[in-house]
């Protein structure tokens, strides 16, 4: 692995190329092109989040360089479903060539338009359903239901002259779903028995044992939670899961209270789910929020966004009291969602608070209020021999994950050899059945931070890091070059290193003695004096507090 | 709870007050003030591990406020065992008063002693053993045996003419452990049966239903993994926990393999357990690591540091290819530990990093290589049932932890009124078995940064976290307060903003501009024309970048 960069022969005739631009070795801006004869086909156009090295960041898209000189070679993007990982890039992607088709199911595409229409862009869409068949050129595309977190997901078999892949997006095996649609192994049996050239399944719970367990278990928690609940219940969970909203409701129906939606992601989601049927909400249960207020305690749920403790969202809000709903004694708070890993001391910050405050917190530690949206090995195992695919190239995970995804498709008989633990960037020909890795480009980190893209590079975060670490030092004068005489400063400003300025008043003389010291021994230019007074603070920070503060000095000649 | 700060009356004779200054709504830092009749008694003295809301700083001491003018009445610490959240602050006591007794065991006090070394401080000490009774001015102490991740630790039973108070220390009762001594429960017994009026009980896993499995299982996993390796094996754990140390070397020695330790803080704190007696080595299991390197693949094992990911340790940089042994296909790396929460992350990065060198990870998601220290919820009932006390008070936690606890006390028949949920500088008095919370005392966070103790504040964690999101501009100006005219500059600087300089060619005629109308409105002082830059350059950032970086103006009078 870590495969030495190589840009790959052109393509052949009748060969199928396969580029995943994201979501391997992360879990995140899930994206992959398809070329076959000079023409394009792309799969999602999501974000990753950053982590905790990459502060500031507000999403991290895929590197598009790939496919930014042929922009007018794709055809369009299919979108597997509507999570931010599969869909939060398509803006940026759309920015470079507004009239890319996009092809989804109805609330997939409901969501992406809802997304482009804050970016004030209209897409061409095309609506898929499982079942449908569609060409593009030279792939022929046939939709799969899949169940997952989401309603509406489905998987894409991508047919050319080159052979068949299966790309199943994000999936389980819920085989009681609450919609009853599960995912179509009989469709799945049928493209195995004619034969899967190359398979990229989901690998985020591949190193999970066994079964994730289904979605309706959480029903009959939520409504025991609910039932027992003195005062208010709060339930915050993601605001795309239409099932776990739909049991919310339903639990909440059966007890007699009333819903109010709360938080713009929630709200706005929730509103396209109804509207295009896929949230039955039963009669008279939805509430506006400012009327929910005026409700007896034990007659309200609020459903809010923030179960990974987000700071600025509700449920972290109504921890700080910083919410005009103030939580108390009585009580009850659910936390139906995932812990992202990253997220734990943000997330106990939250229950810490609403604990004290006099609430009582049901999460996943302490009750079944969430399950997985993603098949676990047991699963997988199922479609691997369902499939019999000849080759393998496990997606959607870091590296631990796709590797536990391999070896599950050893286990029931793919050879090794014809396994591809790959990389974003990773190049791979398909033809006659065999798949071959032919190239590994070389693509980075693309940081949105405010209105920017790209601008914001890995050498800023490493001064942001620094910066966060130890805080900096400026140091400004105004010197007459021949003599090294200080006519101005030194003016030296810090932040995140001491509160009391009186701290450098020690070293203020020792930067003018040096600057006269470097003027004798023959210095003139600007930088060299820069580079003295960065060395004489360097040396006095260390040596009197221990600490290396970035040091930005600015000299100015007079 | 979050109540209100006041300061508590003065203490009445016959009366102990009780004041925690750290542990309770935090796992680390633990330290509790025992007063009676004038004089004090601490327990521990521990640090807490920054979080990453606190970037930079390297360790979190308890606010030392309440005793820094009583220092001469401290008669002695007490340390229950030798964890750096029990031990880690002593040297920074000591430095406000050398002299101050250390109370614990024998490899209690040995790891204190070298951590003091390295401050050059040489403590007055008292070793002390389960069974043993020791009187300090009015507080009689009775020391008993617990099992914990660490041995040799201690529980405390406080006596004083206002009752009993049993300080349990962090343990566990782990009924086969390793050295066969396990937590006392006879003891407990017989104070039970005397009575105790306040409890002191170590709330970690208060929230983990059932019972902490024991060390012992660890040991035929280990061996099992070892065996099937085939190449080098490298296990990660924690440098204090000699037990788990044990087994590996007993594993590794059932293989025929050696052992190197790795790291400094293992190398030094397996010397002493083994000088002392808690470590048995076989014989010739121990190799120099030097001449470990020469040894066959399959015939070494290196116990290393670095189970947390953290960056500098040996794991971090062998997964990173910056240390001299080079992770390879076939290699087997065991982190034989727990995952504390905040650092998943950065561990599951050292994972994917050993992964795609090619070696085989086990860890406590795939294998049963970790235990914890601290007694769950079925033990702690044993504890309530058994000791039967008349007041709690829940420590050693987060808020959800101690409100567990409180919870299982509840439970075993101790009536609510008489459990106290406290945070830090909470003041309880006790007296003919009642306790009463009389104050609440304002502690703050104690900073260490470098060589800086309590020099950096909230403010500037608050600064830092602005630079690491944001970064920073500087803009420096030289001006003619008279007509606002900028005589030099403006001088812009930036880091972590962009990397383009030129981009602050478009705001510099705006500052000027906006300083010549300031002056020509009346303004003069530097102060205001440092808030005109401000606000110039503040409204353009956000207006052109949607972003909000820290802006640092410097005016000078020219």
């Amino acid at each position: 692995m870590n495969s030495p960069i190589h840009e790959p022969a052109p393509l052949q005739p009748g060969t199928l190329r396969v580029t995943p631009i994201g979501g391997l070795g992360e879990i995140g801006r899930n994206m992959t092109v398809y070329e076959f004869g000079g023409k394009l086909l792309v799969v999602d156009c999501g974000v990753l989040f950053p982590e905790e090295h990459q502060p500031g960041v507000d999403l991290i898209l895929p590197d598009f360089s790939p496919i930014r000189d042929r922009l007018d070679d794709i055809l369009g993007v299919v979108l597997t479903h509507g999570h931010e990982d599969h869909i939060g890039a398509v803006p940026y992607l759309l920015r470079l060539r507004q009239d890319i088709p996009l092809i989804g199911s109805n609330l997939t595409l409901a969501l992406v338009e809802a997304k482009l229409k804050e970016h004030r862009i209209t897409p061409y869409t095309l609506t898929v359903a499982e079942g449908d068949e569609e060409r593009f050129g030279p792939f022929s595309l046939e939709f799969i239901a899949v169940n997952h977190s989401i309603p509406d997901a489905l998987a894409v078999a991508i047919k050319t002259e080159a052979g068949v892949v299966l790309h199943t997006g994000d999936f389980k095996m819920d085989q009681l779903p609450l919609d009853d649609r599960i995912t179509d192994l009989r469709a799945f049996a049928r493209l195995g028995e004619a034969g899967v050239d190359l398979f990229l399944p989901d690998s985020t719970n591949a190193d999970v044992p066994g079964f994730t367990a289904p979605e309706r278990a959480i029903g009959p928690v939520l409504e025991a939670v609910i039932q027992k609940a003195r005062r208010r219940v709060i339930v915050a969970s993601f605001s795309s899961h239409v099932h776990r909203v739909q049991q919310v409701l339903d639990a909440a129906h059966a007890n007699g209270r009333r819903v109010a939606f709360m938080g713009r992601s929630m709200v706005r989601n929730m509103g396209i789910a109804a509207d295009l049927g896929y949230l039955r909400v039963p009669d008279g249960v939805l509430i506006d929020q400012k009327k929910a207020d005026d409700l007896p305690d034990n007659k309200i749920v609020y459903m809010s966004t923030g179960s990974q403790g987000e700071p600025m969202a509700v449920l972290a809000r109504m921890a700080n009291l910083e919410h005009k709903i103030e939580v108390g004694r009585g009580d009850t708070v659910i936390l139906a969602s995932s812990l992202i890993p990253g997220n734990e001391n943000a997330v106990y910050r939250v229950i810490n608070g609403l604990m004290k405050l006099g609430a009582t917190v049901v999460h996943k530690g302490n009750a079944k209020v969430h399950v997985s949206g993603h098949a676990s090995a047991g699963e997988l195992l199922y479609c691997y021999n369902i499939l019999r695919p000849k080759n393998v190239l496990p997606v959607h995970g870091e590296h631990r994950h796709l590797v536990a995804n391999a070896e599950l498709a050893m286990q029931t008989g793919v050879p090794e050899e014809n396994i591809i633990l790959g990389e974003d960037g990773v190049v791979i020909d398909l033809r006659d059945g065999v798949a071959t890795v032919v190239g590994q480009l070389d693509l980075g980190y693309v940081y949105v931070d405010g209105s920017t893209v790209g601008e914001i590079t890995d050498a800023d975060l490493k001064d942001r890091r620094i910066l966060a670490e130890e805080g900096f030092i400026s140091i400004f004068v105004a010197i007459d070059p021949q003599t090294g005489r200080v006519i101005v400063g030194p003016e030296i400003q810090s932040r995140g290193f001491a509160e009391d300025e009186a701290v450098f008043d020690a070293v203020k003389p020792q930067i003018v003695k040096a600057l006269t010291e470097a003027a004798e021994n023959g210095t003139r230019d600007t930088h060299a004096f820069t580079q003295v007074i960065r060395r004489t603070v360097g040396r006095w920070v260390n040596t009197q507090h221990r600490r290396r503060p970035m040091i930005v000095p600015v000299v100015i000649e007079a």
